[in-house]
């Protein structure tokens, strides 16, 4: 397995004379790759059709000659301004109607065919002229997509779009009011084209109505990345990349990622922390500087299932303070180091910074960088400089499969965001649960997608929240012990209460009759210790009664090898229900100290201190913000 | 006095082959009411002028031959998309100016001539073909008006509805700038059509701007109803119903009321917890899976007072979890048989449950019925039947005039929402206050309208919160013991501080020469026990001080049959209060245990136990959850 | 210096046989000014073209025949709703695209060329009639510019002057490209014209861009004032008064003040401690009838720089209850008096109390007057006519220049709304807090613009906040012991950040390297007492670390004469710094009772209690709600 690190640069922001330090700079610091390009469209193409290719020209040449491997991004998140000229309603339109405009990024619909075209014309010029050229190693497609919420567009283009969409999918309109049960509240269609977007509506809309401009959305965004790799892979054998932002869940990344060749992702620990987690304050307070200690593992792990044969990176790194979050602190001295550390342990290819340097102007000028705005070196280089050497020494770790596996499923999301029936009922709240309760176990985790098939090589899966368990999931869990639930195999794709009701899973007879979501704060006690919270089911059926709330509603039901939790349990509850499971599993669970995560490779155990005590653990003094590793 | 039960049912959402069961299985369990119809409009109706009425007739068949008497809905609160197409701008809008869409229901605007029109047409078509069927017992009129915020729409229609109604009302524009007062802040207006719709100003528009737009938007929903009243009644004599929402006060509903026989309500006492309610979070916590114990009272005596003759009935009871509120836990067991005795026990003829089979499918499919949606029996359904064998073997129920009476108006609610002086300011929560205060001291209430003249049977009567005390009702009040105020009479019907000012009772000289809104948690000590909060008064006049505030403040003045309240007063002072009146009037406080509420009719005394603890109460032991009742 | 008493008042809203005798009840009170007109458009010019000036003529008479000196109101935050016939498009649009229309006030943008005319008109109107009237003794124009938010305005009118306005600051495009750094993002422009206003983007906009927007939209409020001026001037004598309301920042104040006489403004402590101040419940409920203690006097002192040579007065001073505020609680007894006499003791010519009456009717029916709506005093007419006998008792007081200046600049503000970095960093808290510290360390302060060129006669100054530090001001500071920053001299007057970094201090080697924001109650202990919070910056340089925090990084640097303070202090640590400056500035500290507060001027020392208690301090006994003075 390879390791690396990476860095992105701006040539265009900076005077062409300071091109050729940067990059002594940067291979000086262990860097080895360099991402390019992504945000240029207005350098590149300053007037429609007319492009200005000496500046990267000369940015490439000075970049490799350094030593130094280019990613080049194409850079259609920041169309120019004139392309609102050529195609004035390419906007997004936001719930509300107010179409969302030029001045940031990010701004069109991806529906629009317009754009979407024009987006495929400049992958194919990038990819005409850069696309042989050795010089280049990979491509980066876009910036992000999804990012500020915009997956979901109420644009025209996207209604008609989704018409269309709507036709393809269900054939008649009478197939489309069946399957969605638009005769509750006289909802029937007539034909395809009365349907609007799920947006305006008096109170929700039909649940089905929403599922499906969900998955529309996402399938939108699917078709939008496939013209841009379809110019590209005429043009060039270099892999292909996206950048996915973390906790981005509004369109489907195992899609995305199955027409490219690797997965990466932007990660911002303490940006994420302060931005997109629930969490107690004290939680919050105690991590304000480290990041959550599951977050980063979490998506890396993800997007190892997301990338082609296991492939990712982690394409932005956060390198410092952020400028973006509600609150920006400072990451601890070693957090840098750290963070990238465990994305090596993960298997990550490459690290690469965001961004080299900090800008001094535009938004995001409080963004750090590893170099300061006045060229100084900022705390982060020193940091990744050492990574840069520790890699360079460090004898290779091989990945292995991890013991446990989770699923993960986007289309869950957005069937719970769509019928949460507790407003605070989130899908990756239960999956992060879930995860942190597994790494907190001391487990190393892989990540699979809801169409697994096979899972004999896992002791351990589990599968909670998933909306629908298809059917060869549910062949392939029989293959060892397996958890599943809350909230799993609820609903059908069409977002419907199935009859028979569920989980009704393969060879167990648990049917989840009633569901209560409560509010925080509320929950109940469970017999043998642990509570219940958020969300609680009434199981019935034949299946054993494993664990029992003190209100004597089972919690758990099932047998050695196949149980369904009814309840969403809180710290203590989960902790149990693993070490039960691990028992059956045969796998061992460890007691680590708080804040403190290992992951396990074929070679190594690493171990990383998020808390902020110095821990002592396996005869092993690892300091706060440090990470360790030895052979096992 | 009759008692029965009822269940709302939708044939149209399940297959033919299943009604005659479901049918059977209702009677069995005691349901002799069964309501139908009132979403069905695209089945009624699929295009424009063509009706299918087969379906129903067979529906009709199947269910009146199992016994059961039928309520018909008029399907006016879910108008098919092809409505539309007739009349685009028929969408109510929102406050921000955005149309409300098609996609859900209610989507309509009660000013618009069209839609008012064609609720009329089909209002007619179906008390054409049913109104002398002896199997259609009883009509239901739309369904919850105002629901999902849906009585002040600010559309063309409204603007130029709200133009005439203003010169039907004023005469003049002069008289109306006078009314309002509109040379403060230059706001005069030369013409009827210079007036815009008080949404959208600068800072908030003139109170009394905002006041006739309630008053009027009040009376287009009495207006649009009438059409439909208008068009049954020529084609029946079978009693009209409509079925009002929980703390829904955006219109008056017992002008509503006026044109037809029954009211009835929708009572959803978990989900008005989580949703309807102030409260502490301890408050919250206790009654979670009860509801709150006094806010179905509360309920079922304003109902009595809106239905003609006292006539109403619960027509949506909520049987388990609902789909609706922020959390949505399940009743504690009892609940739904506790519920339907309070409704009785208030006078209830009918009380139905919300619905019969949980649907499967879209916005409600989380809404629990009385069975599940794979047609195994719901928790709820036995309670249902136990409450039937119980309705059946009790003797008659004799009501009785109250010893209290609590005046409630709807334009006072419209007139604080307007002008609130404290953002937290609430009529309702003042009103179930009051309530809360009296049922603690064991009392049963009736509520009474402001036009109501006669107050001599009754020992005590309040009247808090009444933005204008009528002329009539001042001269009532000298028949009894009464208790006026906080804020009671205030104001001028248009929305001004009268001079002289308030409260200026007859035979009472107070006035409140100014007064304070507090923000929560404030609170001051009154002499001798208990605090004010929220709303503060400084009370001046001869009358005599019965309580003062330790600021020197005066509470409480007047005489021993009549006094004026200046504050909001606490739990303690209420009860402090209403101790010292029920003395004058020669009523007998009871001491209740928490969480136990009475009722009392001619014959028997019920008491309900919504707290989480058993109690004793005059020798009785009742567990949490349960209802018990003796003869008095 | 001349002290005196005002009201204001509103001839239009009363009959006209009340006016003589409200007129002899304000001079019998010592009331000597009277405020009118300005919001009388609709009564002067009832319809276009038309003046009905008889009314307004005789109210003059009336009150300056009892001795009143008049201040007559330009009515333009009041058009006629005919003005929108003449202009549809002269509303301002909100930044969801909304206009904001007719029905309240201020219903204008501030860039329309055609309001802009017509409000000339208007004053040129009035000028001519009673410029050379020696009744009216004084002219205020407009009234309380920015109120409910006006200042920024999406309109057409604003997008098209705000192009203009850029390509007269910039000259090219190419310019402003480079200026604001629009290369990042693709966010470059071909021409002006492809320029929009900065809402309503998918993220936040160019802060480049949005400080633009805020600086066009000053000059906006300039320009449109000026016109009235302009139409003023050519008929008048008599001193030019704008009444600014308290924290509104959204403009210039300076700018608006340049071209007029006396600065006034709006002082409504008890409001603004609800509505517009940050603070702990426990400090809200300490002050709750009282208002801030820092809040009135900082105004006070920034309205004495805004005002030519010093003069302002206040225009509108709270007299009871008001009924904006989210909470409305009454002042305690001797609040009143006590506001009046500090705006005296800071230097106001004029207390003026809004309103003589309470006006029964419209939107402010439930603001206290000095007489209720029933013509009976208020609380507050007795406190104002003891202050009127007490300041005509008193010998004058001489006003001095204080010891200690704090610079206050509006740019700053604009700039931290648009790059705040912490989601709760505000320039207007920062300010207050070190204006607080000062006060209470028992000095009196100057408050000055950033314009300031001599500091030569302070021992102390200053300058946290400053976004950037002019070399003007530079120089001066090392005329006097000087504090700069937190986040000082830190982004260039584009927005960027400055390369040298900042605040690279004439004579002083601080660079702040890295900045972190925090989230509320996280904070960092400093050695020896005292933390910081909110906002922390990484200081490197030369100079001597004077405070350091207990993490290492220095929080204090500089010398004897000018320090930069590199973090926001607690009120603890405030006091260290500024004990540790008053050192070397010379100045003795005093310690001050909470909620006492003292202003010096040459002869007196004034003392007053803000605080609920009574305090002792040097000798003297002071009652809550009090004020004392003596001599020095």
């Amino acid at each position: 397995m390879n390791r690396a690190l990476g860095v992105c640069y701006y040539p265009e922001h900076w005077p062409e004379e300071m091109w050729a330090q940067d990059a002594a700079e940067m291979v000086a610091a262990g860097i080895s790759w360099v991402r390019i390009g992504e945000f240029a469209w207005s350098r590149i193409e300053p007037e429609p059709g007319q492009f200005a290719f000496d500046w990267l020209d000369r940015a490439i040449d000075v970049l490799s000659r350094a030593g130094l491997k280019i990613v080049l991004g194409t850079p259609t998140c920041t169309p120019p301004r004139w392309m609102l000229e050529r195609f004035p309603d390419m906007l997004a339109v936001d719930a509300q109607g107010h179409p969302r405009g030029f001045g940031s990024r990010r701004h069109y619909c991806f529906s629009h065919a317009g754009y979407r075209r024009a987006s495929g014309e400049i992958a194919e010029v990038l990819g005409d002229r850069y696309g042989r050229d050795g010089r280049v190693h990979a491509w980066q497609i876009d910036n992000e997509y999804g990012c500020h919420d915009t997956i979901l567009s109420y644009s025209e283009a996207a209604r008609d779009a989704f018409r269309s969409w709507l036709a393809e999918r269900y054939g008649t309109i009478d197939a489309l009011n069946e399957a969605w049960g638009n005769v509750f509240w006289s909802m029937e269609y007539r034909s395809f084209d009365e349907i609007d977007l799920p947006n305006l509506t008096v109170t929700q809309p039909n649940p089905s109505h929403e599922l499906a401009f969900r998955r529309f959305s996402s399938d939108q965004v699917v078709a939008y990345h496939e013209v841009q790799v379809a110019a590209l892979r005429a043009h060039t054998d270099a892999p292909l990349i996206h950048n996915y932002m973390g906790r981005v869940l509004d369109f489907d990344h195992f899609e995305v990622g199955a027409s490219i060749d690797i997965a990466s992702w932007d990660s911002y620990p303490i940006g994420f922390l302060s931005d997109r987690l629930d969490g107690s304050a004290e939680h919050k307070a105690r991590y304000l500087q480290q990041g959550d200690p599951d977050m980063q593992a979490f998506h890396h792990d993800l997007y190892r299932a997301v990338g082609r044969d296991g492939r990712w990176w982690v394409m932005e790194q956060q390198p410092g303070p952020v400028n973006w979050a509600p609150h920006n602190p400072a990451p601890l001295p070693g957090m840098v180091r750290l963070w990238s550390w465990e994305a090596f342990a993960h298997g990550a290819e490459v690290v690469s910074y965001f961004r080299w340097r900090q800008a001094p102007f535009a938004q995001e000028q409080m963004h750090a960088g590893l170099k300061r705005p006045d060229n100084a070196p900022a705390p982060g280089l020193a940091e990744a400089a050492q990574v840069g050497r520790e890699i360079a020494e460090m004898p290779q770790i091989a990945l292995q499969q991890a013991p446990v596996a989770l699923i993960f499923d986007y289309p869950s999301d957005w069937a719970w965001a769509t019928l949460p029936q507790g407003e605070d009922f989130s899908y990756f709240r239960l999956m992060l649960d879930a995860y942190r309760a597994l790494r907190r176990c001391g487990f190393s985790i892989d990540i699979l997608p809801s169409t697994v098939t096979d899972l004999s090589a896992y002791a351990l899966v589990l599968a909670p929240g998933l909306a629908t368990v298809p059917d060869a999931l549910q062949e392939a869990l029989a293959q060892t012990v397996a958890l599943v639930g809350p909230r799993s195999n609820a609903v059908t794709e069409e977002l419907r209460i199935p009859i028979p009701m569920g989980p009704a899973l393969r060879g167990l007879d648990v049917t989840a009759t009633r569901v209560e979501s409560l509010p925080p704060h509320v929950t109940r006690a469970v017999i043998g210790g642990g509570t219940v919270q958020h969300w609680v089911e009434d199981l019935d059926g034949t299946a054993e009664t494993l664990l029992q709330a003190e209100t004597g509603q089972a919690v758990l039901k099932g047998n050695r090898r196949l149980q369904y939790l009814g309840a969403w349990p809180d710290a203590d509850l989960w902790e149990r229900i693993i070490h039960g499971l691990a028992k059956e599993a045969g796998l061992t669970v460890l007691t680590l100290p708080e804040g403190l995560r290992l992951r396990d490779t074929a070679t190594h155990r690493f171990a990383f201190n998020y808390g902020p005590d110095l821990v002592e653990f396996q005869g092993k003094t690892i300091r706060s913000a440090d990470v360790s590793w030895w052979g096992i």
